[in-house]
């Protein structure tokens, strides 16, 4: 399993699937477009729509299975880009750089900015109910929607985010660390891998594993995060380094050092891929995207 | 017809179910449950849900038919409510008061307001893909999700939006002035009653006269809006009076005149009435909806 070439092949689909559905930027409200499109295409690993296909491939891993599910992985793409563009805010985390670029309101103002994450969010879910978009029957469709919508809503995304701006320099526990962590990451990361069991047409007995598998690898993932904030450059990261420290931001590394965060890392791994047990090679890719978290360095 | 008691009944139960609906403010994320309840439950004319719940009325009057659709009657009011408080923001139109209240960005900062309005609109989309909540099928509730996110979307609510806010202080030209009330508040009405419409099962032909109907009323609610913005004092309206001129923005009364905007908003109505020709009188709440937002004086 050549977990590289996998990723850089899914993530080729998934670019071409975002150019062919978005909106052109053109007509009365093409700078609005222009913004919206700035942040979907100025780079991005796509790791939660990689992980919606990797999910229904798992279960189903027919080429027509994952053109079915690529609305639904763009429409993940599209809402986690909201996210950003509405954390990097000044009156978030006031971020001048991600992904190595201006961020949005530096571009586009940040009313701009604000309209842009608003129409990707909303996008998200014209792309998730569009009945020319996909096969997938209306139950299913509908199924991950609300799975979709209860991931990135007030007790998931939206609200890990309000509870990590309300935190900042302040002395929160344990408890509270992974509550952030659980809402503002986990949730929209697990939603994708369930998304695509259930695009697939998972049982309900694996749709479960999914979701377990989901859990620890967005643990992982928001783990390896905050190791990397400590530890790596902005040149490698993209965005600023040493902004958790900065913003007075409660991290795994502050409470168990680099070392001890590491191991916490490790064993999300390797209990996210005993989830997978009951599964066939098909799901070799979730495996081997389970490895690849612990080892990335951006 | 008693229009004033239809509108308070219907704005009863919408409220109601509102209330049985919204997250209860407790819990981690209980700060921003709070932001968003105050916003939705600060006052409002609930005239989206109730023109959803009318016009739904106008196909199948049974109490059943109401009950299935007051889920989406609550979602609307929750996109509605989310667009007033991105609105309000200091980044945009800069607000303190609105229905005679502080905005949500006075009591809850501006990051709180941000995400205020983000998790509203994603809880529009659960409350709309909530398998427990609605005996609508799975196909007309997928239609319903997809006709809202695409009124609410960058070529409907959010991309007027854009295109007000970037027209303020500059010439525009009364095409442009079109665009920007079809788009920022005629899109959301006419897909309330569009909405309503497909959830009671009406047919194509009539779902056809209802977006006509929806698009003559939400021109005629625009108009009305700027003529009364000219017009009041800031203690009739709950608002800033005289903000429109105050923001530079353009309005019908800046191109017609007084008297010229009313005869337009006269006609709007006088076509809306036209358009339900067809149906019977279970449509005279809608009849009677168009005569009001001619007379509204707030």
């Amino acid at each position: 399993m050549e977990i590289q070439t996998y990723l850089s092949e899914r993530r080729r689909m998934v670019d071409e699937a975002l150019q062919t559905y978005s909106l052109a930027a053109e007509g009365p409200f093409a700078r609005h477009i222009e913004a919206m499109r700035y942040s979907l295409f100025v780079g991005g690993k796509r790791i939660r729509p990689i992980l919606c296909l990797a999910a229904g491939e798992a279960i189903d891993a027919s080429g027509a299975a994952t053109a079915n599910l690529l609305p639904v992985a763009c429409a993940l793409e599209c809402i986690h880009t909201y996210s950003l563009i509405h954390d990097d805010l000044p009156a978030m985390d006031d971020d001048a750089l991600r992904r190595g670029k201006p961020t949005n309101h530096v571009l586009y103002g940040e009313a701009g900015a604000i309209l842009a994450g608003d129409g990707l969010l909303t996008w998200a879910f014209d792309l998730l109910t569009d009945p020319c978009r996909s096969a997938i029957t209306a139950e299913r469709r509908l199924a991950i929607a609300h799975c979709i919508a209860r991931a990135a809503g007030p007790l998931g995304m939206v609200g890990g985010q309000s509870l990590d701006i309300a935190s900042e320099h302040s002395d929160i526990s344990f408890d509270t660390l992974q509550t952030i962590h659980r809402s503002k990451t986990g949730a929209l990361i697990t939603c994708s891998i369930e998304a695509g069991a259930i695009g697939a047409g998972a049982s309900g007995d694996q749709v479960a594993a999914m979701v377990q598998y989901g859990r620890q690898i967005g643990l992982a993932f928001q783990i390896v995060d905050d190791l990397l904030n400590v530890t790596s450059s902005t040149e490698q990261l993209g965005k600023a380094a040493g902004s958790d420290a900065a913003h007075g931001k409660a991290t795994y590394p502050a409470f168990f050092g680099i070392e001890g965060t590491r191991a916490r890392a490790a064993d999300a791994v390797s209990q996210a891929r005993d989830a997978l047990a009951a599964f066939d090679g098909k799901a070799d890719p979730l495996r081997a995207i389970a490895d690849y978290i612990y080892s990335r360095t951006s």
